[in-house]
């Protein structure tokens, strides 16, 4: 230690401070807490790592966090189904209560597929863990591709059918549809930035007065059906969809592609396993059973009655708003807590997109898929990039397609399909690699039953692969091919980034490697306009780099030139200055030249350093009358290897 | 030198350069000379500023190349003038010609005043310089700040005037006079660039061209006028000004303001008498003598046949074209002559405006009143900086104002008329001096008749002083208020701008500065995210700066953490780790926090220096991969006194 011009207090406390802070190797530094600033007002404080919340769900509280999703669909699966068949008019209008039977069944085998999962991933089991884990790399990402663009959509379904609703209850809303919208995902979005807990009060309040409300609808609806009370609709939306198709194979099948939409989050559940008060998958397992079939019925009751109305699918009142007008006469408080309460549930559909897209991001950039920022936690926790991409994707969708639920559809279900049929194919290449006694961390030891467990699993991933394409072809030219295109390219997008980081990885890897060489000679280069204190700042500071220091001086102006060579030859103590004649007045590329000259004649193990001194002044508008020649230095020098450009900032003050 | 591991030949090779490069204190390095580039296509090769060159006018030549700008005034001031008149009906109209000998008088005393200026300072003596010299500084900004207003509606009004003549012969045009003018304003901005040679080839052939076909129009104007052949306009333009004001003395006054707007570039020869063939005062003195004659002659000459025909003052045809067709007998090749003679020297009079606004602001920037960038000369010799603004103001003026002369002329010769007064009077000024034995370089040595030059000059400041207020009063509703509002402003930001050079010349200065204090002790810190082949690199580039070396390890993930740890026992080759815990996951905060503490206990003469491993990573989109941790860092150090962030470039192949 050198000898300042100090104190002798001074010193001792700097003695002290070096013995704490240095001569151990490792040491820990007390911990930094964020301070307050608008961040805090608007997202709440920070929380620490180990804040990290952990709550078991009961089953009934389960079933609203994890079924809302599901049983939301409720909402808009019907109507969506009978948009298909009224351009067909009364007659293919008849065929929506058998398709509906048709979707009941389609959502039985995919219940009973995912009841093996629960069993099979205690920890969890999304089609993107499954698909991983049995059929590899490109399979999973096909299914975390699909499970992406799933989630986008499902955020801005519901928002759409949640405003939809509201439009139906007050039609002058009409015309502000797409900025309510966009409104309703910002706000859920700043309520996933702070953090929203998947907490029981939340949910489950929203969810059973959603149920309770369609239970009475649909039992109010039938009992007037069956008294001849429940008449034809009255009043009808005047932009109803007019019959002017005719009734083909293709249609019904379009119809049912829209219909499948209610299978939409049926497998959340396998997906958070974790969350369930023990035993946990038992739990689950019923609470899915559960769920599936409260959608069922109320699935099937709906269209039925749907039906018996003789609703009118339109875009300024949805059918369930027309239903609950003739179920409840009129426009009522009955009427009003029914729109209310679908129009919550919706919202929180939305959620399970908030809570999982960001999530799966995370998952697929640790795996190295995805940029690995996204796996980063923000100040409440949350993965915060991932909420802001999925926001502005969603956003864009609304306004694209004029909050049109009907048009965001098409969209929709093949990503859906897709991960159901690649969850359950890994489902069925996992019980065949526990036949053939190639056993997994997590499964049960020997399980006798698998061949038959292999087959449901089969049978499931038969199933929804035929609907993925009975989806992609029928609701191809509105709009599924841009699910079809977008798949495989983000795919072919998420390959190059994970080439990206492997290769680099190796690259960096320190595994066989040597002791890399040591620089052994360190060149130290100073640009200089002119001679003053900030030189001499500079200087100094490069004099502590190496001995081996040379300034450079570029010459435009001859009379300036000579003015720094003699003030050099004052305050230069001794320091090598090369003056290059810049007959172009060009400064960067006479200087460029010169470096490349050096660096080219460069021995082993030599580094250069530029160093280049630079005014940091009072006011940032003061940059204005300055020339910023290190940020053009850097920039033209970051390629080249070995050569390092360092800026000493100095204040005048 | 150290012997690192090359061949014995290399190592020699070596050596010699060093001998060369090194061993000298000062020495030259042969030249650069710039590689052609799409910019060498667009703007021409590379000049050399040894290639700077230098010509000597003759008086005809040169009475075409400073003569342009003030003779093109013919094409625009009875027009601005007769547009006032014209809204007080046919009465009014009769003042036209009055006014125009009004204005010839004070073209007279100008001319005397300048006779004066050009035997002072045959160096030239531009208004900024005069006022300079004997006002001092703040004179000479606000007549700096005026020129430059001046110059840039100069560029401004003789483009839109040169259209709107082009538009007169072709109506068709008039919709797209806007994107004509500010068209041609870009293509006089690249002849600019590239460099125009005021050569006389460029400039006299259209000069005397125009010179030919005016005296042609006027003379045949005269002859048709006595032998009575001079009909009354035929066929007058459709938006011509109806007779809406009464004749008050306010409205002459008016009138006799825009008739000014012929006075603007009488001054151009006082600037420019260096480029005068020896004996060059003279010779400059006898060429603005033809200069005012010509163009008093022709001014009133125009001013009184426009009276004798009742021209109508339009925006869609000027009433240089009305009086063409009605002396040459319609729309035939005469007029079209006069026509393309009149726009060609309003185009090389907005070349005056492009050669002296970037000298003036160059020569202002030298004075250290604006960024000194704009002194900086580009590849082409030219001030680049300095064109570029002019042509980013003026079509900005031309976009907003719709290319309407009307509009621009207000704006106009406030500018033009105090930079005369500012300029006659320090000529008055600087006579006194002469009188009173103060002398001044440049100067003939005792002036016998100091005092009746001085009589001459404040004769000038007055009349152009009262002109200037006459302008400003009566045109200060229509746009003047403006000007009038804008030099004072200029003139603060320049004075602010000049403070911060001075200010800033005096905390840079070596005088009375002893050595600066040495720096002693230079600790390093090298933040590190992993261990990695980049961390070594940058280790080793720490440890080449420093004995004093200190890793700092942000801990996040405490699995990560301890891997750093245990391979840091393997790698770290004993330099010490610090490890910060981070429960908040913020990485930037606390190790700004403790780069903060270690710098509050520094020693003096310490510096710190914070080494930062950057990946340059193959593909510029890879960046978007990684987080960009320097640049945050360097951000948030920049301010810090005696903190250097150094980058260290790693690039992996």
């Amino acid at each position: 230690m050198e000898a300042g011009p100090l104190s002798p207090g001074r010193r001792i406390i700097s003695i002290v401070i070096k013995d704490e802070h240095e001569t151990n190797v490792t040491e820990r530094v007390s911990d930094y807490r964020p301070r307050p600033s608008w961040r805090t007002w608007l997202l709440g404080r920070s929380l620490a790592t180990a804040d990290a919340p952990h709550q078991t769900l009961g089953k009934a509280v389960a079933l609203a966090v994890f079924g809302a999703d599901a049983l939301s669909s409720i909402a808009y699966a019907p109507q969506e189904m009978l948009v298909i068949l009224a351009a067909a008019g009364a007659t293919a209008f008849g065929y929506g209560f058998p398709i509906a039977i048709i979707i009941v069944v389609l959502l039985t085998i995919v219940t009973l597929s995912y009841q093996q999962t629960i069993h099979a991933y205690p920890g969890g089991g999304g089609a993107y863990t499954v698909a991983r884990e049995n059929l590899g790399d490109l399979a999973a990402q096909v299914a975390g591709t699909a499970l992406l663009t799933d989630y986008v959509l499902l955020a801005a379904v519901a928002i759409s059918s949640g405003v939809a609703q509201v439009v139906s209850a007050y039609p002058s809303l009409f015309p502000y549809r797409v900025a309510l919208s966009v409104g309703l995902l910002l706000l859920i979005m700043l309520a996933n930035l702070r953090g929203v807990k998947e907490s029981g009060n939340l949910f489950a309040l929203p969810t059973y007065f959603f149920l309770t409300m369609t239970v009475v609808t649909v039992g109010a609806g039938f009992a007037r059906y069956f008294t001849g009370h429940l008449g034809p609709l009255t009043d009808p939306p005047l932009d109803a969809i007019k019959a002017t198709q005719p009734l083909t194979l293709f249609l019904l099948l379009r119809a049912f592609s829209n219909g499948t939409t209610a299978l939409t989050g049926v497998e959340c559940i396998s997906n958070g396993v974790t969350a369930f008060k023990e035993p946990r998958t038992h739990n689950a397992a019923r609470t899915m059973v559960w769920m599936s079939g409260l959608l069922g019925v109320l699935f099937l009751g709906v269209t039925f009655l749907l039906g018996a109305i003789g609703a009118v699918p339109a875009e300024s009142e949805t059918v369930i708003s027309q239903l609950a007008r003739m179920v409840f006469d009129g426009r009522n408080l009955l009427y009003l807590g029914t729109i209310a309460a679908t129009t919550i549930i919706l919202i929180l559909a939305t959620n399970t997109a908030f809570a999982d897209f960001p999530r799966l991001t995370a998952a697929i950039g640790l795996d190295g898929f995805l940029p690995r920022q996204l796996a980063y936690r923000g100040s409440r926790l949350v993965f915060s990039r991932g909420i802001i991409t999925l926001t502005a994707i969603a956003a864009l969708l609304i306004i694209v397609f004029q909050a049109s639920v009907t048009a965001l559809v098409p969209l929709w279900a093949v990503g859906v399909f897709v991960s159901f049929t690649l969850s359950q194919a890994g489902m069925t290449r996992h019980w065949w690699r526990i036949g053939h006694g190639q056993n997994q961390a997590g499964a049960p030891p020997a399980d006798r039953a698998w061949y038959w467990k292999m087959v449901v699993n089969a049978f499931g991933a038969v199933c929804t692969a035929v609907v993925s394409v009975i989806f992609a072809v029928t609701k191809f030219r509105d709009g599924a091919w841009i699910i079809v295109l977008l798949i495989p390219s983000l795919v072919a997008i998420l390959i190059i980034i994970h080439r990206h980081y492997n290769r680099l990885a190796r690259d960096l890897s320190l595994d066989h490697l040597g002791r890399p060489a040591r620089i052994r000679r360190h060149r130290v280069i100073v640009p200089i306009a002119g001679v003053h204190r900030g030189t001499l700042i500079t200087l100094d500071y490069a004099r502590s780099l190496s001995p081996d220091v040379t300034a450079v001086h570029i010459s435009i102006d001859k009379a300036e030139t000579e003015r720094v060579r003699r003030k050099w030859e004052e305050w230069g103590e001794g320091v090598r200055l090369v003056i290059i004649d810049s007959p172009y007045r060009a400064f960067l590329e006479p200087f460029l030249e010169y470096v490349e000259d050096l660096s080219r004649q460069r021995q082993a193990n030599e580094r250069m350093t530029i160093v280049v001194g630079q005014l940091v002044p009072r006011e940032w508008w003061h940059n204005l009358l300055h020339t910023q020649t290190a940020f053009w230095l850097r920039f033209a020098l970051l390629s080249k290897k070995d050569i390092v450009v360092t800026e000493v900032p100095y204040q005048i003050d």
